[in-house]
């Protein structure tokens, strides 16, 4: 890989898997800048950029605003598009909010694309959601697309728009369905950004961690950095016999490990299981586990951070800088839909303290 | 079947489909309330329901606005849903207008339908458009989904929010994944309705019918009245195995078939081939026709018209009512999006001459 002088934008860049692509850029050479509009709730957080402060172009605008960034489309050599919303428990409660933010807003960006970076390729994030309930396991590309909740459906839309685009030659783009992402950057503030933000909060602050269900559900979560490395290698391989891949994580845990390993390290009670509570019984898909055979196959990638390595060393980031990432007044959010861009007590960092 | 007294919604209750299933069910003695607004370039045609001016309520309201039709939401027996643009090349041209008609207001009206109409059966008018370039035919069910245009993604995304609430037990839907329909009271007036209505305009005027490549690409059409008896079938067919089904035709024809036999009734000159236009190559989607074997197995649904025969009715319905359905001073309508919701000369109708 070679981006060095490359031209990259990354919508969603002060997020957590979006700014960990750009930290990693940056390092390489490339000349980056953000498209983020900070929407409540999306995880976007200025201080993800700490690092790279002043070497990157951060440009406040929504993606469904092409004006506010045309030249640097123009310019563009790669997209790296991870703008969107991700909780399926908010989605189910506001769904209209959805699909602003992951299909009305995403058609305006990839029209935008498709006019002004035509020759720039585009990678999307994808998510495994759009496969629904594994009709088998492990879970490839061809899996039937039976979404449970409106995060889903609109995220297999916005993934729609981006292959049959590049199908007519409109676009060149590559979409990545994603499984489980975590590692140092994640929205904590947020809930209901799925089990793992919550496990790691709770480990963080010492507190018991609750499992629903019988916990024995399992999943492969993948480490942020094997994510940043598909992102790269998809953004810059010009010939491409597919233009879909399951982007999944080297080990198979339990809800239950996932919930031991995190209150072990984070020297909590040991965890507990709970019901399902009602709003989230109908949109739990159960086990799953990605095939990530075809990128391993075509591009050679494949995770390489174990789960317990990939654990210790989130929880590690977050212990000097918590306060970047929790309100002191709220360590534990509820499970709505925050009201402020950005919270007050986020402000001292964007004022420059 | 069994709709005397039955009280039925039917979305989209003045355009081609809806307005013949609505008079199906005014003869079984359904009580119908039509919802439709009208919007310009779909179909949407006071004069469709002519032959039962008065024995329906019909609400001049879009399906986005549920405030409008919450009354009849709550007592429905049963709800039509065939609310839509159809057109796929208006989808190219304008996408953020066919997210808004087939994704955004079909969003709002399935919440309305999961609050205010929970027991009521709902019935998606989908399309076989979601599958794009057959991988193999005929096609089922099962085929994968990679639509070719943005009617097909947004279509989709309606046909995902039906299921996905019915599997959350929130909504009891079913969708049709409808073949080429044609028959009476297709619009005509309107261009890039599809290759069946410009091809009986072309006839009903005596025209020369161009068809585009070599004309030996096929489809499946399928009469009218087959549709509405499928939509009338699963409406009321309370246990269902599957709330998927293809709606296919009896015959596999050629486009130089269907512009003979529209040229023979109209004693046009013969049709001409024409290479494709550049607007309408890349969403072609070569040769379709639909494995119905799903509902024939499991409604005992099957088409009965032949093509020949539902050619002959549909031509013969438009001969003494071509007022109502054609411009007399552009009656070759250019391939934009109308501008009005009812045209001048249609609007004749609407004040009761």
């Amino acid at each position: 890989m070679n981006y060095r002088g490359s031209r990259a934008i990354v919508t969603g860049g002060l997020g957590f898997i979006g700014s960990n692509l750009v930290l990693r850029l940056v390092e390489l050479g490339a000349e980056v800048t953000v498209i983020d509009s900070q929407i409540p709730g999306c995880g976007g957080n200025l201080y993800n950029l700490d690092p790279v402060r002043g070497a990157v172009n951060v440009i406040d605008a929504d993606i469904s605003e092409p004006a506010a960034f045309r030249d640097a489309l123009r310019r563009a050599d790669v997209v790296f598009n991870l703008a969107g919303e991700i909780s399926h428990v908010h989605s189910m409660q506001f769904p209209e909010r959805d699909l602003q933010v992951n299909t009305v807003a995403q058609l305006r960006f990839v029209l935008a694309c498709s006019e002004d970076a035509r020759k720039a390729r585009v990678v999307y994030a994808g998510t495994r959601q759009v496969y629904g309930v594994p009709q088998y396991l492990p879970v490839d590309e061809g899996h039937p697309i039976r979404p449970v909740d409106f995060n889903g459906v609109h995220k297999f839309a916005a993934t729609s728009y981006h292959l049959m685009l590049t199908r007519a030659g409109m676009l060149d783009a590559v979409v990545l369905r994603l499984t489980n992402v975590y590692g140092p950057r994640m929205a904590l503030d947020v809930a209901c950004q799925g089990v793992l933000s919550t496990f790691i909060r709770r480990s963080i602050l010492g507190q018991q961690i609750d499992v629903f269900g019988d916990g024995e559900q399992f999943r492969d979560p993948v480490y942020v950095d094997d994510v940043v490395e598909a992102f790269l290698l998809v953004g810059q391989t010009d010939v491409l016999p597919h233009r879909s891949f399951n982007v999944g994580g080297r080990e198979v845990v339990t809800l239950n490990d996932i919930a031991k390993v995190a209150s072990d390290l984070g020297s909590c009670p040991p965890p507990r299981t709970r019901p399902f509570p009602d709003d989230r019984k109908p949109i739990d898909i159960g086990s799953y586990r990605s095939d990530y055979s075809r990128i391993q196959r075509t591009l050679g990638w494949e995770p390489t951070v174990r789960f317990g390595e990939g654990m210790a060393r989130t929880i590690e980031y977050y212990r000097d800088r918590l306060n970047f990432y929790l309100d002191p007044d709220e360590p534990n959010p509820a499970c709505r839909m925050p009201e402020h861009t950005s919270a007050p007590w986020r402000l001292r960092y964007q004022k420059g303290n």
